[in-house]
């Protein structure tokens, strides 16, 4: 995987030996063999360190070319053959502090007074409101607004016509053109993953980035995360309402509607047209087919295929489901069948 | 209905005939027939553009007023004897063209470095934070406080003895007296509304306002949506908690009380003295009464009288929703009953 | 209780006769008495003014040293032989009248140009980006990243290492060392209170804080109200989601996990390692042990024992829970079972 560096500071690679050092993890391999980047198992490229935790029951998915892990004891049996290897009671944090060592954000260093930065490209033809700040390396399209208060952080690039409402934040993120944001959106925030570190629970760090394409529009006060290490992904034409989350990795497809509350946890895909009534809440890495329904609050733990429309808490067809509420009602109420 | 001037800027009237070249749309009648006016077809008058959509499989509520119509072939029945009419498979759509090219909301044209606008009417014996912005048009009243980096929006009205926290932002809103807004509260953005348009989903364009009366209180990251012609409204004395969504065109009466994470859907109706609990959800336009009471997480799907108390999802009479409760328990642990 | 003089500015004693006076309190008692403090029963110290309300059938808590009160008639043979009372029909309302003559927010007479102020002290290694605001009395520690237009109150202190994301805002708060606080989160807002006046409801004024230990973390657009007169608090390495609320005077221990959408209403306590599933809700002044778990969706009503699992709504023991669910679906669906 490659980190983008208009949001993140490269500071450098780092030998597996002084990993080792820095985290007291247990190398099995060449201390000088040299870490330049940083990746999830199933995304590793040639030269990337990934992780593999958990209880080692489930076969992890690993990339081909993965050459270099940390890992702790239940996983060793996972590391391909003549890979280098870390070894670590909580792998994740070994990982993490390498990749906070070799990335910076590089919004934790946007200091100064300058509200727009001399170093943004802001479009002539773009307005800007008062209060809003762009920051170093930002670009701004043609015909676009940027609402008062607005926080647009470095590197972000934003197309024409977009409408950035009040007091939004932008950070590590991709706009399309068209883009409507409205007031106290939040994109690219890290998302929420806390990872074992010996000194108690920490915050996975983030690296990815949010893409949203052409014509999407998020609503007010709503977050959308950024990746992992990859990108969380709203298709073209997707529409979002107010007050939802959207947690890292997620990928939408093109037309999705998303009504308010609602709540996507990491890494789910929901395809094309597909609509998700108020508060619905999709459980991580499920994936919803295209065209699909899901009713206001469903809780979807499972996959859905294409053209399926559910409901219900756990969801399931909707048919299925309204006859479990009219079968309860009819059954618990005997006065009212007579 | 009359788009008020102080927040979308009038553009003009159009004719019939230039809607028509605009859109593709056919016309039937008159092409000099000047068009003044947006509107729905409940709330039109002379001069103003109604549309007509849907399958036309129920008898749309059409103002005696309406002269001139947008309506696919499905609605041509319902169009008034005598009136002229646009036709075309996306009347929504074709609304929304005219509208658009008829008025501009006028915070989209708010640029440049002043802080607080020169054009803005700030009484002397209101206090106003470092980093806030107010509009053109814009009044403050006396013994408001303006939190820092709120964005007071073009021609907002904030009356006396007010409190708007923290980066909150207020658009296309009239504030009564003694209202509190809490941090990062949104008020007056554009509602939810997705529209078929030739090239794929839409934004419906807003063109109503929000009002708040005296002493009504909005929790922190809140949102009310604006109405799409019309107003969305909270009486006097409501008091709204953190992180609720009030979509367009909701009417909220007096004295109202709604729990965090309540979720209105557009154009419901509550009654004064009505109490909504955490997570409440209402479907788009219910009729709830007065003095009614909805339990914790209740998802409302029809109209309620005044002083009932209902519960669950689908929400029901509160005694109904406890028996079902209890009676599933009972019969699904049979070792209980022993 | 002692209201903290960084937040809240003294406006200095009143005696008994004078409350009576503002409020129409019918005063038994001496008039000379001086009132220093304002505080719940439960917590009143000598000189602070106490209030009961309520219906009286069941006994306040109330402190020894509790020696002035304000109560309504169904309170009074609660109210300990030789205290002072005034006595009122709504006296959650004198009491309130009284506090806010007593103690005034700093933050609503925070005013003027000065984008940090002269009177914050501002650690040289701490980092601020452009468009924050800091008011008088804040404290920023070394190391620390302040990110745009950020928003931070009067007497605020924020440790070393800490990072608060763009467009949050911190009032009456003490943050620790390495908090992180994620784009648009509200620490510190008055929680959600409506107390009866003689002249309809009113919101609760509220006189305490919120302290954030060290390493918690906060997601973006997430609400920590403070507390009434006590404190809200989460321990060391608590993780919160996005757009959570928690509201006043709820104490979390350490290394508690709540993930989006988490609701917990006023004075809920929850036990260290506790981990908290998407959209649970928590019902107020419940008690949740140590290392409970709670599913997605939960609303819990009642207290729960150490290391406990529960889910549903009314939220049960995961095991009941799921045998009901199971129990419906098949009851429902008899052409599944053959």
């Amino acid at each position: 995987m490659t980190v983008d560096p208009r949001f993140y500071t490269p500071l450098g690679a780092l030998t597996l030996g002084q990993i080792a050092e820095m985290t007291g993890a247990v190398l099995d391999g060449d201390d000088t063999l040299s870490v330049t980047g940083i990746a999830s198992a199933a995304n590793a490229q040639v030269g990337d360190l990934a992780f593999l935790d958990g209880d080692g029951k489930s076969t992890p998915d690993i990339s081909a070319n993965a050459r270099l892990f940390v890992t702790n004891e239940a996983n060793l049996g996972f590391v391909p053959e003549g890979a280098a290897k870390l070894v670590a009671r909580f792998p994740r944090y070994v990982h993490a502090v390498a990749a906070l060592a070799m990335y910076r954000p590089r919004h934790l260093d946007w200091t100064g007074e300058a509200r727009i930065s001399p170093d943004a490209q802001v479009h002539e033809g773009a307005r800007v409101s008062p209060g809003a700040v762009i920051a170093p390396g930002a670009v701004i399209g043609e015909g676009s607004w940027i609402g008062p208060n607005v926080s647009i952080g470095p590197g972000v690039q934003i197309g024409r016509h977009c409408q950035i409402g009040a007091n939004t934040s932008v950070f590590c993120a991709l706009l399309g053109d068209h883009v409507t944001l409205l007031a106290g959106a939040r994109i690219g925030e890290a998302g929420f993953g806390v990872l074992a570190a010996p000194d108690g629970q920490r915050d996975a760090p983030h690296f990815g980035r949010v893409i949203l394409q052409d014509h999407v529009t998020v609503g007010a006060n709503t977050c959308i995360d950024r990746g992992v290490f990859e990108d969380t992904i709203l298709g073209e034409r997707t529409k979002i309402d107010n007050l939802c989350q959207i947690a890292h990795n997620v990928v939408f497809g093109r037309s999705v509607i998303m009504a308010a509350f609602g709540g996507i946890s990491g890494s789910v895909r929901v395809g094309n047209h597909s609509m998700l009534g108020g508060r619905v809440g999709i459980a991580d890495h499920v994936v919803v087919g295209e065209n699909v329904s899901l009713a206001a609050s469903s809780g979807l733990f499972r996959n859905i295929e294409d053209g399926e429309t559910w409901g219900g808490t756990p969801a399931k067809p909707i048919r299925q489901w309204m006859r479990e509420v009219a079968w309860l009602q009819k059954q618990a109420n005997p006065k009212k069948n007579g």
